[in-house]
C-alpha cells in the first residue's frame, strides 16, 4: 500500500518538476522585432512567437474570461499578454515563465517592427519555469523600499530596464575600448597578480592570510593592490611596450563618501613613452566612449582657446589648466567648471590675510548679489554654508556676511577682521557695487604660487552651494548663477611634485593645514618624475641643503582627468632611473636606504637593469562610467556593491570566523 | 667657493641626468619592417631609422674602430648593429637605448623587407636611457640559472621573445573571444566581487580582514572567491541572459602541482540555457582558439564516428564520453587519449576480483608485450612506476609482473593472487599471447557502472609510464606505443549526480578510498542538475529511505572538457527550484535548513523569487593558454606567478606584519 501511495506521489512530482526544467533557449524582444522586420506586416498575426521573461505586473481582468498582464523581458523591456483565466490563473509578479503566441496590433496603430508597445501578444500556450515562492516581489513592486531591502534584493532590481542597460553599457563600452586599444595602438593586456606585497600605506590595505588556518602562525601576509603602479613599472622594465588591464583594486576605506572597498580602473603604461602620447590615448579613449554611450547623448565639451565652451573633438581640445591656476581661480584641483561663481582675490584691493596664520597671506571672497531677502534666507543660508557635516575633516569654515542693513555694507570688512586687514573696503563697495541683499563669503588661503590647502575653504563652498536642498538657494542659484548644462573635461597639469607634509596625526590646527615644518611629500606618488626644465633644481635640491621654497617650486610630470569636477584619472612620466629615485627616497621622503630596498627593492632592482623610461596613466572605471550614464553613485554601475560599511548584504560578506588560539 | 664647486656638479649632473630622460617613441623591429616595406629596395640605405631597446650581447671587436653588438626589442626580436669605439665603448648586456642609423644588406643577401637579419644597422647616434649598474644581467645571459634566481629577476626573462610572444597571445587570444562572445553571441560581460562570504569548504580559502587593523577585534572576513559560480548564478536571477567574464579566482592548494594561488577562468552562464547550447559556445571558443593561436600550428582532433581521429570542424565533431565509459576504458575521467595503452578488463577471462575489499571486484591489466631484456631493466621498471612520489595520496600501487622465464608466463596470475583469482589462466596466455620478456601490471577497482576512485590505480599508470626519464622506458614506449603528436579534445558526459562519500580525515585506508557509509558528496558541485530522466529516480530518493545503489546511478547534467588527458573546464546545467536544491541539501548533502540558510541563503532566495533555468561553464583559462602554447607549467603563461610556496619573490610578497595584542 506505501508503496503505491508513494508510487503515485512520485508521478505527480514527475510531472510537476519535469514541467519547469523544459523550455526553449532565450528569445527577448529584441528577437521578436527582428522576427517582425522579417515577416510582412500582413503575415506577422500567423507567426508563433516565444518569449521567456518575468511577469512584471499582476493579470487584470478585461472582461470574461479575458485577462491582461504584462512580460517583462532580460533586457527589461514589457510586452503587454492577454490570456484567458486558465491560462493566467494565479500569475504572480516577478513569475518566471516561457509564453508562447502571436503578436496583434492595438486598435489605432500602425506596423511598426520598433514599437512593440503597439502590439498586444495572444497567449496560446505558458509554462511556468519558477513560480514566486515569496511575497517580496509584489511588496517591493509597489513601495519605495529602503535602502537596506534594496540591497537585500539587489536581484530584483537587476531585472529592470535601468539596469539591463547599466550592465550592458559597460560591458560594451569597455569591449569598444579594448578594440581600440589593442587593435589601433596595439596595446597588450597583461594581468598582474592580486595577491601583493605590503606597503608602507598600509592602513588602506587589505591583508590576506598566507595560511589557510584563521589561527594565523607564521604573520606572513599578502595584501590586495590599491592599483597595479608597481606592476605595471615592472612590466615596462620587463620589455612590455604597451600595457593595459581592466584592474581590480581595492581600498580599505569604506566609509568614505561613495568609494567602493573594490573597484576597477582602467590601467595603461607605455615604454618609451611620453605624457603626451599617454595624455593622447585617454583623451581619445574619453571622446570615444562619450560619443558612443554617453546617456544624456551629448557631447564632451571643453573649454577653446577663446575662454568659451566647445565640443571637443579629440584630446588636443581638451583644455590644459595649470594646478597654480585652478588652485587660485577655482581652490581646487578638480574644479567643476560647470559652475559659473568665481572666487575673488582681494590681494588687488590691498587686502592682508595671515592675522591667524601668516602661511596664509592671500584673502578671498564669493559675492553673490541680492541673494537674501529676510533674515530667515539669511539663517538658513549659514545654515546650510556652516553646516558641521561638511568640515568633518577639521578645517576651517569660511565667514558668511549678509547684509541686510546698510551698516553691514559700508563696514562689511568688519565682519572679516579676525581673517583680514582690508586697505581700502569702499573701493571694493563701489568696485563689485555692494548693495543691501547681498552676500560675501570670504576665506584666508595660501599664497597664489604655493596653494596646497585643497581645496580651499572658498573652493569647497562653490560646490557646497549646490548640494543644498533648500529651495530659496535652489531659486537663486537657478537664476543667477545656473550650472551649465554639459558635461565639461579638463586637464590640470603642472602640479608640485612636492607637497609640504602634513602631521599624520593631527591633520589640521585651527581649521588650517598643520604642516610638519621644513618637511615634503610626494604630490602625487614617490615614483612621479619632474619636469626637465627642473631636474637641475631639483639636482641643487639633492645636492645641497635644501630650500623648501625652491623645493616646492619644482613641478611634476604628473596629469589629472577631470570631468565636472570629479577627478577621474590621473598619470604621469615616471622615474626610471635608479639613482634619481633613491636620492628622492633618501633626502625628501625621508625614506633610508635599507628602508628603500624593504619597500621597494623590486623596482629599484629593475631600474638598475636597463628599466626604459615610461609614463601611465589610470582612469577610475566605476566613476567614469557613472558620469557617462548620469548616475549619483559609483553604486548604480556595479552589479552587486558593498554597502558603505563594506557590506555585501545579499551574500552576507563579510561573516564571522572564530579564531583558533 | 663651495657654491661653484655645487654649480658646476649641477652643471654635470643636468646633462647627464637630462639626456637618459630625452628620447623618441617606442620604435621595435616590427616598424623598422614597415619602413623597409615602404621604400624602395635601392632607397633604405638611405632611410634614417630609430630603434630602441636592449643590448643582447655585449659588443665585439670586428677590426680596427669597428665593433658589432645586437639589440633586442620589445618583441623580443634582435638586430645586428655596427658601430666605432666611441659609440659602443663600455657598453653591457641590458643597457637600455635609443640608436639611429641605417640599414645595410649583408653581403650575399637578397633585400627583403622581413628578413631583419640579413641586414646590418649601421650606428650614427646613440643615447643610453637607463645603464644597467649590476653584474645580473651579464651573469644571467651567460649561465643557465636555477629557479630562484630566474624568479628573482623575471623581468629579465620576460624580455625574451619567448615570453613577449605568450603574453601578447594571450591578450589577443582574449581579444578574440570577447569579441566572439559579445558581438557574435551577445554575452555581456559582468564583473563580480572579489570580496567574497567564507564557503563551509574554508581550508581552501584566502581569507581577508575586514579591518585594517592586523589585531582583528571583530571576526569579520571576507573571503576571496574560488570562482565566481554563487554569482554568476544570481546574475541569472538578475535578469542577465548570458553573462561571461575572465574572473580571477583564488585557491589556497599551492603545494599541489603546477598550481597558483590566484588563477583566471573563463566564467560564463546562460539564462534559460540548456547543457547543449552552453557546450557549442564552449567548443566553438576552443576551436577558434585553436585555429588562431596554437604556437603548435596543428589543428585540433577529437575521435570521429569511425573511432579515428579527425580534425574538429566545430562543437560537432568533438567526441562525447560517458564517464562510464572513459572510467573502465581509461581508468580517468580526463583519460589522455594520446596515449594508445589500453587497460583489459579480466572479467571476460572470468577473472574475480574484492579479495582484499569487496567493492574492488574488478580486475584490470596493462599488457606490454616484449619490453623487458634484462633483470637491470626489470628492476629500473619497478623502481618507476612503484616510486612512492606518485603515491602521496596514499593509493594502492599496481602489481607490476615481470615474465623474465617460462615459469613467469605459465604461472603469470599468482603474481596476482593477493586481488584476484583467475578462472582460466592459460587461456588468458594464450589469448593475449603471453611471451617471456612480458610485462603485465594489474590492479583491482571497482565495477564497470560504478567506478568512483578517480584515477584507478591503472589509469594512473597510463600517465606515469610516459612521465619517466630511463631511456630503455622511452624508447619501448616511443617503438611500440607511441604518444599521438596531436592536441585531442573530447567531451566527458552522464557522470553520476552523486559519489559515495570519502572520509574527510582518512581517505583511504589500505590505498582504497574510504567511504563513508552510506553517504554521498555532489561529485561536482550541489548546485547540480540531474537527467530529467532520472529526476522520478531522485523524487523517489528525496521521498523514501535512500536507495545506496539507485542514488548513485543517477546522472548529472554536468559536461567536463578534455584536451590531452587535462581537465580544461567544466561545467553543468544547474538547478534552479528552490524546493529541489533545499531538499537535496537536507536529504543527500546533510545540510539542515538553519545550515542551508547561513551558507546559501541568498541563492535559494533567488530560487524563490523566479530565477530562470541556466547553464554555464568555466574554461581554466592559464592551463587552457598553456596547452596551445605548449607550455609545461602554467607559471610560463602568467606574468609575475607565484612559486609552489605560494610565494612571489620578485616582489616580496607574502610579507611578515607583526600582530598587535
Amino acid at each position: 500500500m506505501i508503496s503505491n501511495h508513494f508510487a503515485r506521489r512520485v508521478q505527480s512530482t514527475k510531472s510537476a518538476l519535469c514541467a519547469k526544467f523544459k523550455f526553449e533557449p532565450l528569445n527577448s524582444t529584441t528577437y521578436i522585432k527582428n522576427i517582425l522586420k522579417e515577416v510582412k506586416a500582413e503575415n506577422y498575426e500567423n507567426k508563433e512567437i516565444c518569449v521567456n521573461g518575468w511577469i512584471n505586473q499582476k493579470p487584470t481582468k478585461l472582461k470574461k474570461d479575458l485577462f491582461q498582464t504584462k512580460i517583462r523581458d532580460n533586457n527589461g523591456s514589457v510586452l503587454t499578454v492577454i490570456g484567458d483565466k486558465a491560462q493566467l490563473k494565479g500569475i504572480q509578479v516577478e513569475d518566471c515563465l516561457q509564453i508562447k503566441g502571436s503578436l496583434r496590433l492595438r486598435s489605432n496603430k500602425q506596423f511598426s517592427a520598433e514599437n512593440l508597445e503597439d502590439f498586444e501578444f495572444k497567449l496560446s500556450n505558458l509554462i511556468i519555469l519558477n513560480k514566486v515562492d515569496s511575497p517580496v516581489p509584489s511588496y517591493l513592486s509597489t513601495l519605495e523600499s529602503p535602502d537596506l531591502i534594496q540591497e537585500q534584493y539587489r536581484f530584483l532590481q537587476l531585472r529592470s530596464s535601468k539596469y539591463a542597460n547599466i550592465l550592458q553599457t559597460r560591458s560594451k563600452l569597455k569591449n569598444l575600448i579594448r578594440n581600440y586599444l589593442e587593435n589601433e595602438l596595439n596595446f597588450t593586456e597583461v594581468e598582474t597578480p592580486l595577491l601583493f606585497k605590503s606597503t608602507p600605506e598600509g592602513a588602506q590595505e587589505y591583508l590576506v592570510q598566507y595560511e589557510e588556518n584563521v589561527a594565523n602562525k607564521s604573520n606572513l601576509y599578502y595584501a590586495l593592490p590599491q592599483s597595479p603602479q608597481q606592476f605595471k613599472q615592472m612590466l615596462m622594465g620587463s620589455g612590455v611596450s604597451k600595457y593595459y588591464q581592466f584592474a581590480k583594486c581595492f581600498r580599505n576605506e569604506t566609509l568614505r563618501k561613495d568609494r567602493q572597498p573594490e573597484f576597477t580602473q582602467l590601467d595603461l603604461e607605455i615604454a618609451f613613452g611620453t605624457g603626451k602620447e599617454v595624455m593622447k590615448v585617454v583623451g581619445d579613449v574619453v571622446n570615444k566612449s562619450w560619443r558612443n554611450y554617453n546617456g544624456k547623448a551629448k557631447p564632451l565639451y571643453s573649454i577653446g582657446l577663446d575662454g568659451k565652451l566647445a565640443v571637443i573633438e579629440n584630446e588636443s581640445s581638451i583644455k590644459r589648466f595649470d594646478y597654480a591656476d585652478v588652485m587660485t581661480r577655482f581652490g581646487s584641483d578638480k574644479p567643476d567648471l560647470r559652475i559659473p561663481i568665481k572666487l575673488i582675490n582681494m590681494k588687488e584691493f590691498g587686502a592682508k590675510a595671515g592675522l591667524t596664520n601668516p602661511i596664509f597671506s592671500n584673502f578671498e571672497i564669493i559675492h553673490l548679489p541680492n541673494m537674501i531677502k529676510s533674515e530667515e534666507e539669511a539663517v538658513l543660508l549659514k545654515k546650510w554654508v556652516l553646516n558641521k557635516e561638511h568640515y568633518l575633516d577639521q578645517s576651517r569654515k569660511p565667514i558668511v556676511h549678509v547684509m541686510l542693513k546698510e551698516d553691514d555694507v559700508t563696514f562689511w570688512n568688519e565682519a572679516f577682521a579676525k581673517i583680514a586687514n582690508i586697505e581700502s573696503p569702499k573701493l571694493v563697495t563701489k568696485s563689485l557695487n555692494l548693495k543691501v541683499g547681498d552676500v560675501i563669503i570670504g576665506s584666508d588661503r595660501e599664497s597664489d604660487s604655493f596653494v596646497f590647502e585643497n581645496p580651499t575653504p572658498l573652493g569647497k563652498i562653490r560646490n557646497i552651494l549646490y548640494q543644498s536642498e533648500e529651495p530659496f538657494l535652489n531659486n537663486y542659484l537657478k537664476e543667477n548663477f545656473p550650472k551649465i548644462d554639459t558635461d565639461i573635461v579638463s586637464w590640470v597639469v603642472n602640479f608640485p611634485l612636492f607637497s609640504p607634509k602634513v602631521n599624520a596625526t593631527n591633520k589640521r590646527v585651527l581649521g588650517y593645514p598643520n604642516y610638519d615644518t621644513g618637511l615634503v611629500e610626494s604630490t602625487h606618488h614617490p615614483f612621479t618624475m619632474c619636469h626637465l626644465a627642473h631636474l637641475p633644481l631639483l639636482a641643487k635640491q639633492i645636492e645641497n641643503e635644501v630650500n623648501l621654497r625652491e623645493l616646492l617650486f619644482i613641478k611634476s610630470q604628473h596629469y589629472d582627468l577631470i570631468i565636472n569636477g570629479i577627478e577621474v584619472g590621473g598619470g604621469s612620466t615616471r622615474i626610471h632611473d635608479y639613482k634619481l629615485q633613491s636620492q628622492i627616497f633618501a633626502k625628501f621622503l625621508k625614506i633610508d636606504v635599507e628602508k628603500q630596498k624593504e619597500l621597494f627593492g623590486h623596482l629599484l632592482t629593475v631600474f638598475k637593469m636597463g628599466c626604459p623610461p615610461h609614463s601611465g596613466f589610470a582612469i577610475g572605471w566605476d566613476r567614469f562610467l557613472s558620469i557617462i550614464l548620469n548616475e549619483k553613485t559609483i553604486k548604480e554601475v556595479i552589479a552587486f556593491p558593498k554597502n558603505n560599511r563594506g557590506f555585501d548584504v545579499l551574500f552576507g560578506a563579510p561573516s564571522k570566523i572564530e579564531k583558533g588560539d
